[in-house]
């Protein structure tokens, strides 16, 4: 058995399961998916030292990408049914690997997804995650806002930033955001389904991915923005790295919106204008120089 | 429009379209399959320095990364119906991703197959492919291998390397394996699949991936090599990079096979006892220091 073998067969094999959706056991050349139902697929990369600092415990590691990569299947109001997980690791070790097993496996206990196939490469170290749902009730896209729609965050901003600052400190209580990012839960998003004209996950910045539902369903937005949705600052509206939702829905919803998201918070609205406004508790506009994150 | 944008918008959107199967333009959270039979995926990194040199043209880097991530879904029995290609990249320029668009474009051509999502990130060079496939007629799996069938490879061995080789020496000059695997077509899978007993495709050299068909068939295998089936030398049965598909299937298909693949090479047979035994023309068996490659 080669190294690679070893810590595939070793550490990742006994993250797998097999079921009648997953019916390969892993270590052939694919893995299989049996379904009827339109399938969601993302794929998304966590690198080091840009999406994680070089000296994050391998668990959190594991943890976070797997999490990170799931943000985007909820994002289109669907579950993450499964993944496949393709590590790049320069020096890999059995150390690491055990921690890094340990962080698959609370995820897939968190959120009943699987673990059904993969490779191990050598290289810079890089986490890629192609996640897979089944379509729900329906497929939520960004393009489909309407005027009048409500528009809404999962969660309050910054507990990302949040998290990684409390990282910085060595403080590693739980919860945090940054270390462990909390999705909704499958009950939670099946609800949340029906109700939902248009999802985006917020990964680079409320303002920058609110500009991308606004820009793909040809919206603006009017938000009424005050110290209750941010954990930090107002800075908090373009900080990122937070993997809450952010999802508008027609107002008649509200009650129950409030009901499956008792952290929720009501944001403003979506507008005909192709602009997006952000005015304080006094009605003051606020401007920011930059809308959210690019990695270049 | 922030760079990543940029780079996604104006070179590889124009390298993805909508059908029935991918009803989704990119451009949302995840991507979307439609279908209704079993889905076969496999996800593949090629890095720079491991899986490819750090000066080689990005068209190349391009071609090569899809062509031997597809190759594992034809080692499957099946056609790359169409892929997710996360790109992480130190800092992508104009010029190295028109380059990278030509190699897609011309992939997608010769293998009617289709790019339908993926994202771009900051981090060493490092090409992430998620690719699917239908199941045919049936999947062919490792462990299907009888006791007395034949094993074949599509093509000799060791064009991979010599392709390295020919491109060290500035020697450009199509084909070349290395540069632009050649895999299956779509016609010759398709009248493979209902002959084949298992298969894989030979990535780490003919011994290695050979002895995993061995291991899950629990069988062992005889060959009878002589220098018709390599390129270079018979070091080439344990070289790799070749991207050829190596099967078994039963004997009374050997006609049909070679009518399909005219260039494949009948190696040798399955056998009970669960050991691979090499012999050359005159009967002298021949052993191996190592069977294949290991990425550490």
């Amino acid at each position: 058995m080669n190294k690679e073998e070893h810590f595939l067969e070793k550490y990742l094999k006994p993250c797998t399961s097999v079921s009648a959706q997953f019916p390969l056991l892993v270590g052939d050349d694919c893995a299989v998916i049996s379904l009827s139902e339109d399938l969601l697929i993302s794929s998304d990369n966590s690198v080091i030292d840009v999406h994680f600092p070089a000296n994050l415990d391998a668990y959190y590691v594991a943890y976070r990408a797997l999490a990170v990569a799931a943000s985007d299947i909820i994002a289109m109001g669907a579950y993450p049914e499964g993944y496949l997980l393709n590590i790049t690791h320069p020096e890999p070790s059995d150390v690491w690997f055990k921690k890094f097993s340990y962080g698959i496996k609370d995820f897939n206990e968190d959120y009943e997804t699987n673990l059904i196939g993969g490779d191990l490469t050598k290289g810079q170290l890089n986490i890629s995650v192609t996640v897979f749902g089944k379509k729900l009730d329906k497929i939520i896209k960004r393009s489909g806002a309407k005027v009048f729609d409500d528009i809404y965050i999962s969660n309050i901003l910054g507990l990302g930033k949040l998290g990684y600052e409390q990282y910085e400190k060595k403080i590693l209580d739980l919860p945090n955001q940054y270390l462990k990012p909390k999705l909704l839960s499958k009950d939670s998003i099946e609800a949340l389904n029906p109700l939902m004209s248009s999802a985006i996950d917020i990964s680079d910045g409320l303002l920058l991915d609110l500009s991308r539902i606004c820009k793909q369903s040809k919206k603006g937005a009017m938000l009424n923005i005050n110290d209750t949705v941010y954990s930090n600052a107002i800075d908090d509206l373009v900080a990122g790295d937070d993997y809450v939702l952010l999802f508008t829905c027609n107002a008649e919803h509200s009650e129950t919106v409030r009901k499956i998201l008792p952290n929720c918070s009501l944001l403003g609205r979506v507008t005909e204008e192709e602009k997006i406004l952000v005015v304080d508790e006094k009605g003051k506009s606020i401007n920011f120089e930059k809308l959210g994150w690019d990695s270049f």
